[in-house]
């Protein structure tokens, strides 16, 4: 009895991230991208004829395969590429295309620092006894960097399927929190200090796994501020995952990958003087 | 110059979810783990040693792997499980799983209602000429089946790698808007009768596709309700993918998924009289 | 040179809790409401002339203050009502009013279960030496009641303006962890029969104060089951706090309420053997 | 039968802006602070005295209290002079001040840019009858400044208890879609150009109002970016509310706020040429 009116299918936040390799520095696009199309697909509705629905699976898989050549800084144009691309379809009348490129600022040729969410924090305890501590950290601190870092060498088991890279895009929001003894005179410098000292060490030290960047961090933090009796660092290791293009007939050029929010790397560390 | 303290590795937010197949009704389990482990990788922090680093990956792969037959309501049972594994490995030296399952209500014997994120929503219109609407709805009704909804028989194209499915699970947050004409004499009764419709319509009908789903249930509430005029559904696709346990030597069983938060299937449609 | 298109202004996420007071049982709405005008106010955008600009602080006080006389659970009827008294202001020309009402589900005359964030949740620990344990918890149990609960008694000093209350909402999104010893032979049985228990002693049992809520609980459960030998509350006490309407010269009723989501009371407590 | 073992009350999220005016340029302040004490309250939970609970909305009113005098960059120090505070009083036993201050990049004299939410988006729709459109834009734009805008003249009613303010702190989330017709040929280099002219319009411009603000920016990128056809502007304002401390026997110097996230000012506006 009713009459199909206003309607439209399609894939929300697919996400991608990709590395454009230079050949003195790289840059980095990660974007979320929204098709949304409308077609001849009242039987799909009324009757559960799938003949006319290009799955949003496709979709999604579309701007991953498409992005390997056409993603770039020209946001309008990729949105062009793909819209393009699904009107080549007869059953498809319309396509709109929503891209939202997070801003990473760029801090080495290769490393970036991302989002906005991080933020200084400060904790003091005291106690009637004369005890307590005084602490300073960051959090949120979002970098990312595309060379200079590897996992390999590590345990296989029946449930390993994960290859050794030598190279790879290390990304993580780093959590730091460390106890100052004594309380330096100025803790706001300091802060800047050890907060310019983890993010050099992020960048400039080729690590091994994630762990072992977390001790290169702590080692510098620890041999430049004396004030600093210990430091703990929450890493958690922000995947972003190689999508497999062959499975669409292209070649892996290596630069596409699929960031993703959940699971990730738990890894934790304290290093003590 | 720095000592290494406390450390930990792991995997944190691996989301699992599984049907557990009964003759007259299923059971699901929906859960989130998180494995952290300690053991003997100094010489992974300091030197870059992963010989002993178990990947994060692995862990994941054995959540997944071991879901399969250990995974029932006894989750400290599964945690178990999952500590004496990771514990035959001579490096670990201890290890900590930590697991959170959201509460699904039974609907029907194989229809779930989950999450409590539900909210019932209106919207009054009015201007100075006369004109406005009265609008009411629910949002965040999160439903799910685990058996009675297909997706097959779709145009495929260089990008599609998609299964057919003649029997897939299915699951949505329900976001339905409805236009009032007349306003009804008591609109709360009015709302419970329509939410009952919906939530009856997505149990009890088997679809071919969201959208289908969606006109159904659309037609459904159109046939019972007079006092409405359209109604507009908005039906995210909440994927959850089939994990393929064959990789580890395993056969799959079609019991245990991946839900992923993103991307997700973006339907919408309105059905008017 | 630019011309003033499409325009408009109001309060969104305006949160109302009001306790509808009944002499058997009391119900209770928790409603976020959005308020949008349209009007003649061009000169306010090009000349900034705000002679027609309700603020949209008056706004929000006008839906306090309504709320008062007029919010049931027709929403629609409550969206009218704001409409309509918006409408009779010269300047504006429509009015648009969107409430999204929270569900709570009646767990006593006065008590009430929220939202559906509530997990069941699992810990175990083992390491090599044979140590290790087992926790079960909940956390996202959202309990409120509309009596049965004080705070008064407390030490004041020159920034305590906080009245004292002999009969007040209470309301928090309980977290319980507890220790197992042994483990039981049914952990999900024992998981329901806790949760119970804590859901009975909030609604039941009278409390002087969140600390005195949450040892209440604590005993409750210690009493009735042995194999838990200790137990940790979070509970944090999140604010309904009385809107004072004396302000529009109206009368307190005592029944209309400001949620706020922070600050909050942060109350944690561990009971043991 | 229980025992009462670890325990402690306090309050989280409290959350604090401050001005720190200067001659030439204002520093600007936020913060969210957490207090936890610990002290002699056994029969606070196990009897219901609260004779020694020192109340959470105190501890709250301390932070804003103190906050005037005594909130500065130096963060730690701000921590002790709360820790000290409440160990004054006999029944405490330890305090722990924990604080996280958000980072806002100085843009003018005046003007700060927060937050790393901000995105950059782009929309290409297009239909098979040739139609279509391209649009750009951003979103998660955090601005604030501490002069430059004033809100006052506007109408009052019975529930108006807003002050005429000529002079107040402003902050909003930026969110701006334009047309593009023709698109230009460098849509990155455009997008950076439009985002600057927003920001130097927002901070170098005085406003009467939000709505007088999204004019100005809006007849600014007009003005100089011929490629825009129209631009709609969405501004929430994010209210930063004085904090009334007269109430405890202080004089309000007119720096410290309490930042509200819920409800804001919603306003909207589109500019065509």
């Amino acid at each position: 009895m009713g009459r199909l009116g206003e309607n439209r299918w399609g894939k929300s936040e697919v996400r991608v991230s990709k590395i454009h390799r230079g050949d003195e520095r790289d840059e980095f696009s990660d974007v979320a991208v929204q098709v949304l199309l409308t077609g001849d697909v009242g039987a799909a509705h009324i009757d559960g004829d799938n003949s006319q629905v290009l799955p949003t699976d496709t979709m999604r898989n579309t701007v991953y395969g498409l992005a390997q050549e056409h993603l770039t800084d020209d946001l309008e144009g990729f949105g062009s590429v793909l819209c393009e691309h699904f009107l080549q379809r007869d059953a498809i009348e319309s396509a709109s295309v929503s891209i939202k490129e997070n801003r990473w600022a760029r801090e080495t040729a290769t490393g970036f620092i991302g989002g906005g969410s991080e933020r200084r924090t400060a904790q003091v305890v005291q106690d009637t006894s004369g005890g307590g501590s005084v602490s300073a950290g960051v959090d949120g601190l979002v970098v990312l960097k595309t060379r200079g870092s590897a996992f390999s060498g590590f345990p296989r088991d029946e449930f390993t399927i994960l290859p050794e890279l030598d190279d790879r895009l290390l990304a993580t929001s780093v959590t730091a929190d460390w106890v100052y003894q004594p309380v330096p005179a100025d803790t706001s410098a300091t802060w800047e200090l050890v907060r310019g000292l983890v993010v050099d060490s992020f960048f400039g030290e080729w690590s091994a796994s994630v762990q072992h960047q977390g001790w290169l961090m702590a080692e510098t933090v620890l041999e430049r501020v004396p004030e600093i009796a210990e430091i703990t660092f929450h890493l958690p290791n922000q995947h972003h995952l190689p999508f497999d293009l062959t499975r669409f007939g292209l070649e892996n050029e290596g630069t596409v990958f699929h960031p993703v929010s959940e699971p990730y790397g738990d890894i934790g560390l304290t290093v003590t003087r």
